[in-house]
């Protein structure tokens, strides 16, 4: 069995690097990634290609390797794909266009497991499910959409088995900033658990949905091993950033919610602080999964993140 | 008033140009098509660049002209784009975005007209409407929401004030086969008023949305003269092939309905003989018009193409 992993350098890539690798099936791993091999990598068993997938040389390069399963995670993050909508737009849509077309070209109609994002939905007041109309509010988010009505064309094609899961905001990303809107997310949960100060851009009401770096793993093994293809969103904790705060002030001292002062700023309360419920009754019935608990939520956040 | 038109030499985009070089207030026209000059076009008045929208140094160039007012009717037809689908890519998907991204980088802000199709809806059971989950069936339907999306974000940016207008199968196109699915509703048109024996592809009972020329003209006219942004489903009439067929020989002498025999092909009676109602109260408000009535379809569709 032969997987493709791109973007296999980042937060999310590596975590599900490590995984694949810990498989004792031994499958054989290409990944691509603009940074360089880890050291954590062993070279018998991942193939590393330092380079953009934006890149076609490089890309068409591996396309002459046939996969049976491709994680496509690469990709400019949300922030820096809105002040700079050709980079994001070439990375973003058209790189993945290009990855899609690639390997429908092959003859083995891979599984392709692909990074889409919350940022489709835009705002919403009901519970959002992945029936939800999608009206993205950020180019980062249209670009995802485009991609995902790719994916599924080129399924409903025999091409490929594609399946889009919308990531919500996963932590903890290590610091420093990600260029990810929600990068606070992750950057409170690391100064809680130093027991550093932490000013927060969004107030104790503001909610969001929460999952792991490793509940997100797991759920993006599970996509690869299911055969259901189209759009689905992830399960995930929708809780209050004063909830996460008690909840770490439960475990590790009341304290410790002195250290976060807010200074809640307009727009990113308005983006990334008003989420509405979650309806993942599908996605469960698909074996998806969400952290749990709160608890499980922050140990998992900060386990993988050490 | 600079206006572009592209595919100004296609079905519609010749009866755009007639109509908009028949405004007195004389606006300076450029139109690009893969097509030479046609010779009703004034020189004058327009401007004829012969070449394709996906020939970047030709559309660079364009862009160095600004413009306030954009139709962008070019298009790979469908069923050409579902057996070459790189080339749809290449002409529907990608030189959009081009078009789109030039024309963000001006100053002017232009209103952008842009032909969408029914096509990103997919089969649909209840009544449609632009609210209706777009699940494209074709990739030319893909192509062509992804397209609406990125118009809709160009259009959030600032950079331009962006109109979708989803298109039904317009009557009654010229023959021969003009690489759409929905051509055998012309092919009807004009067999019936040439007094021609013709084979229908879709029972008698097949039920479209039908448009003529003349009425999609003035819809386009009508979109680039108001504000309203945004993915719009063009109004039609709903009706089955037994009435247009009826209709003819109520006015052309009832031997007419002999000259239609019948042999349904699955594929075409699912993809193109199924349409349910159309919801279109939104669109009606917004001034959008259809022709009114069978009789006037009929003489708008074949007014034009004589």
């Amino acid at each position: 069995m032969r997987i493709l992993v791109t973007g296999a350098g980042g937060f999310i890539g590596s975590a599900l690097l490590k995984s694949l690798m810990s498989d004792p099936a031994a499958p054989e791993i290409v990944a691509i990634d603009l940074a360089e091999r880890p050291t954590w990598t062993a070279a018998d068993r991942v193939r590393w290609i330092c380079g953009g997938v934006d890149d076609c040389a490089i890309m068409d390069a591996i396309f002459r390797a046939e996969f049976d399963l491709v994680f496509h995670l690469s990709s400019i993050p949300g922030a820096l794909a809105e002040s700079d909508p050709r980079l994001g737009r070439r990375v973003n849509l058209d790189a993945s266009l290009d990855l899609l077309e690639g390997l429908a070209a092959t003859s083995r109609c891979p599984r392709l497991v692909s990074a889409s994002s919350i940022a489709v939905y835009g705002p919403s007041s009901g519970p959002v499910s992945s029936r939800t109309p999608a009206r993205p509010a950020i180019t980062y988010g249209a670009h995802k959409r485009m991609v995902e009505i790719a994916l599924a064309d080129h399924t409903r094609r025999g091409e490929m088995s594609g399946i889009s899961l919308r990531l919500p905001g996963i932590v903890a990303r290590p610091g420093p900033a990600s260029g990810f809107g929600s990068a606070f997310m992750s950057e409170l949960l690391h100064a809680l658990a130093a027991g550093e100060p932490y000013c927060c851009p969004v107030s104790p009401s503001a909610t969001m949905w929460w999952l792991s770096i490793s509940a997100a793993v797991k759920n993006l093994m599970h996509a690869g091993a299911i055969a259901h293809c189209g759009a689905v969103q992830l399960p995930a904790l929708h809780l209050t950033i004063g909830e996460v705060v008690e909840a770490f002030a439960e475990a590790g001292g009341m304290e410790r919610t002195s250290l976060v002062h807010y200074r809640p700023d307009d727009r990113i309360e308005a983006t990334f602080g008003c989420f509405p419920e979650l309806d993942v009754a599908d996605e469960r019935a698909l074996g998806f999964i969400d952290d749990g608990s709160i608890v499980t939520l922050i140990r998992n956040a900060l386990a993988q993140a050490s």
